[in-house]
């Protein structure tokens, strides 16, 4: 069937992405500059171990050159892992692209569904015209992506041999942080079994958290970031001019808050909460309604009874009392299942009294601080194994009830005046296909352009990187960083793994910073960004700068 | 203190929009024609004895020409009413330019927070550089709006002193039809008492539901929907690539469909609900679950458990069964509220089984049927009348709760063997601030250009109209429509009023037609259209091209 396709579609399609002027020469046109040994950021005896072959590799940059290299045709697999972001398309035209630069006989094979493809040798080959389609596209609708992890010997020995039957030399994994360990204990399989199979990966992740010093973003981060703030400033604009709602904006990102905080920059919301920063000061959620409802009070005085607040989406999973409160609530519901006492209670009230007077003091005392309705939500959304799910606490929600019930006690003693009526929000699956950003298509497809560059050149074990990310395209920097380099050992499920350093918010960094030092002028006077929608055409001011991010770590 | 603007916002204060070719030689280049007498669209007879100075009179069409009309200098008022739409402050914009074109020394006051700013006195004059970091953005931010109605003698008395306390001889009212009713109403008053104040009205709402045979939108539709259909789009392309969940999106509108059509014109989701078809073939709740259960079951046979339905905000409001069954329930309410055999009831299922056994046997039926969340939010949400309030019933999350509960009967019994999940959504406040489209730009400015020009044509009782919009600006028909000609008489709180009749989705016209002959195609396989954001720059078929509702309707 062909299919329908919107004016700006058709125009995406024909969009030439810009590359680093080094690559614009092709691969012929390439040679490798070597930096020295590396080390990985943390327990470098540990990784050494687990990475016998692969560790400690040199840092590599491509410069203008020629090489002479073997130019025999080659087959090479690309697979898309996790969670989709803008951009991955793109990564996999330049990939495309790339090898055909190479040689025309060159084959690309997209392993379907994620790692299982991989795994199960379920492919598709990628051709000229079927790539046309999806060129600067959003989605990972081209092969499909999937969450299966990629690490058991048993799945690498299936790789090897998918690999072995299209005689494929390299994989390209796309994926976040997990992903791309996986990929590192891949390439080390490889390495130790003398395959000749090079592995490279390519940092993905609209959560912006798989960055480090040669890692400047994740591509996707840049195109999520400018579709959420396009609606925060559109909702702004509602708040200022109705002057009637107080809207509760909830931002997808589960273990960092670079989302939320990007957001924050490009649209100076009113409120503008952070887990890690909430996470260091061990910041109870009393303690947040508090901060959040002092700022409501002080704009109601003014008479602004609007405003707009943004919430990163794990922030309840970072304040450390409903941590304890809920592995307490946890063993106690296990217990009283079958207790007669609290089965026989008819009345909701009655079994959240029980409940409390069964949890240690201070969860008791949080517990009951909750809301009816979330206190009920936390009965009833539990997980196969009988426990509460945190995840699905709809935490905007619940900060409007407990401020309500909050302002309601101070109206009552005459410390509030004001209205408060709260709009709530969740931006998430609205930003993660949004069509890439110019920036997120020119840096997607020079990090694929650039992965094959780094096979084509023997490495293996690596992930693409392209940097000085600020500059126009023409200036960045393209090259490969070991994996090893940024790995560490964590605790996973009880037991030490070697892990990439997941990129937290650095409370100490240039962006929190700004946050800080403007926070409390965005809080009572009104300084809203309206960012607008991405545009792809216009001055390059408008349709090519990226984050503020990264402006703020790299300039 | 000055704004911090983004780079988007800065270009666009910049933009010149764009006029029909006739109000391009300024107001003295104009010249009018009229039509023969009118007549409303029905009740012609109540409508003229309501309206005996302002009924009949004829449309009015500007040519290139010259006049000779007195060019004293004179002063304006203008207010906002209403919902926020894109494109008001461009309404301002035009008409300043515009009189400021017809004499320097013209005024512009601007009243403050909608009609009872004209009421009690309240403004702010309009001048160049106050307006200046206004022209092309979204929101009413600049004076504010509100939704007083402006309907009795009172009003009009206070409105007539504070016009001749300021010298106004001319006031544009922006705002739906309810406002542009109360602008009749005025200009009938105002003719009545020989004040020679000229009352224009200009037709705004993101719902679509003010146009006619004269007026083929209200502005703020075209940029409201496009940014509603890139959010669809966005979620289709991320629903396509996960596979893994539904997407239940309502989409403002209480009244009229015409947002969600036109969205799912622009994307093609594979399930679009349209209130007015709901009413007018009488469905019942069941019988819209079971449409929707239907096409998801038949989509997970061919593997596919993901999808996107749109969802009308007003739907409910338009199930007759629901509007029965509320009204016997709050009868019900009422009385059974010191009931003590109701009150002394602790559990929650026994207080809703106690409430059936007090219902007709039908409303029992219907309210039986609804999840039990919905009771209790049904019970628990009531107004201060103590009534239930069905527009806090959240429909999205309605429909998928009822979807679920139908889908596990029909596993056990064997006919459905896929997954659901389901994501809801709301968009609303996303899109009315929405800075304004190329499109709504340009036909605002042309609305408050051409408003103020009737006005120096000493013509009151007019909606300013800009007609012929599927083709380029310059090819536009500008001129004014008698705003009794839209008229006619409906019940409101019991009594019959004259009110412009509101444009719902027609059943029998292109648009829906349209959507007829494809829903079914988009259901099963899978047609989603992505869109993209709005675009202010680039080829006119992708930055200056309306609504598809606007080219099925008028060409």
């Amino acid at each position: 069937m062909t299919r329908e396709l919107s004016a700006l579609q058709k125009a995406r399609l024909s969009y030439q992405p810009k590359l680093p002027k080094v690559l614009k020469n092709g691969i012929r046109g390439l040679s490798v500059e070597f930096g020295g040994p590396t080390e990985s950021v943390a327990d470098a005896d540990d990784i050494k171990e687990i990475f016998p072959n692969s560790y400690g590799k040199p840092i590599a940059t491509f410069k203008t050159g020629s090489t002479d290299i073997s130019n025999e045709p080659v087959n090479v697999g690309v697979i898309l892992s996790g969670g989709q972001a803008p951009g991955g398309h793109n990564v996999i035209a330049g990939i495309f692209d790339s090898l055909k630069n190479a040689n025309q006989n060159n084959r690309l094979y997209g392993f379907l569904g994620g790692p299982s493809g991989i795994i199960n040798g379920k492919y598709q080959e990628i051709t000229a015209d079927f790539l046309a389609e999806y060129r600067n596209t959003g989605g990972f609708d081209i092969i499909g992506s999937g969450r299966t992890k990629l690490e058991t010997e048993d799945q690498f020995k299936d790789t090897w041999n998918n690999c072995q039957n299209l005689n494929i030399s390299a994989i390209v994994v796309i994926g976040g942080d997990d992903s791309n360990t996986n990929a590192a204990m891949l390439a080390e399989y490889f390495l130790s079994k003398n395959t000749g199979i090079k592995v490279i990966g390519v940092p993905k992740t609209i959560d912006g958290d798989l960055k480090n010093e040669q890692i400047e973003i994740s591509f996707g981060f840049d195109t999520a970031t400018k579709t959420y703030s396009e609606l925060i400033g559109n909702i702004e604009r509602d708040a200022n001019s109705a002057k009637k709602y107080w809207h509760f904006i909830k931002l997808m990102g589960r273990s960092a808050s670079h989302v939320t905080i990007e957001c924050a920059l490009q649209t100076h919301p009113n409120i503008t909460l952070i887990s890690e920063e909430v996470a260091i000061n061990k910041t109870s959620l009393a303690e947040v309604v508090n901060y959040m409802t002092d700022i409501i009070v002080k704009r109601s005085h003014e008479g602004k009874n609007f405003g707009v607040a943004v919430i990163p989406e794990g922030l309840i999973e970072f304040i450390p009392e409903m941590k304890s409160m809920i592995s307490n609530l946890n063993d106690t519901l296990a217990l009283i299942e079958d207790d007669a006492d609290y089965v026989k209670l008819c009345n909701q009230e009655d079994k959240f009294k029980y409940i409390e007077s069964k949890l240690e003091k201070q969860n008791a005392e949080i517990f009951a601080s909750l809301p009816k309705s979330i206190q009920a939500q936390l009965l009833a959304d539990r997980d196969p194994h009988g426990n509460v799910q945190v995840s699905k606490i709809e935490t905007e929600k619940l900060l409007i009830e407990m401020i309500q019930a909050k302002l309601v006690e101070m109206k009552a003693a005459g410390e509030y005046k004001g209205k408060f009526a709260a709009q709530p929000h969740f931006f998430g699956y609205e930003g993660r296909c949004a069509a890439p950003s110019n920036f997120d298509a020119d840096y997607c497809y020079s990090l694929g352009y650039n992965a094959f560059a780094l096979a084509h050149f023997g490495l293996s074990g690596y992930i693409s990187s392209v940097r000085n990310l600020t500059k126009p395209a023409d200036e960045w920097i393209a090259g490969g960083v070991p994996l090893t380099m940024m790995m560490n050992m964590e605790k996973r499920h009880g037991a030490l793994k070697p892990v990439i350093q997941k990129a937290l918010v650095e409370l100490d960094g240039p962006v929190f910073e700004y946050l800080k030092k403007n926070r409390e002028k965005w809080a009572l006077e009104d300084h809203y960004i309206f960012t607008g929608p991405i545009q792809y055409y216009g001055p390059p001011e408008i349709a090519d700068v990226t984050t503020k991010t990264i402006q703020l770590e790299r300039t």
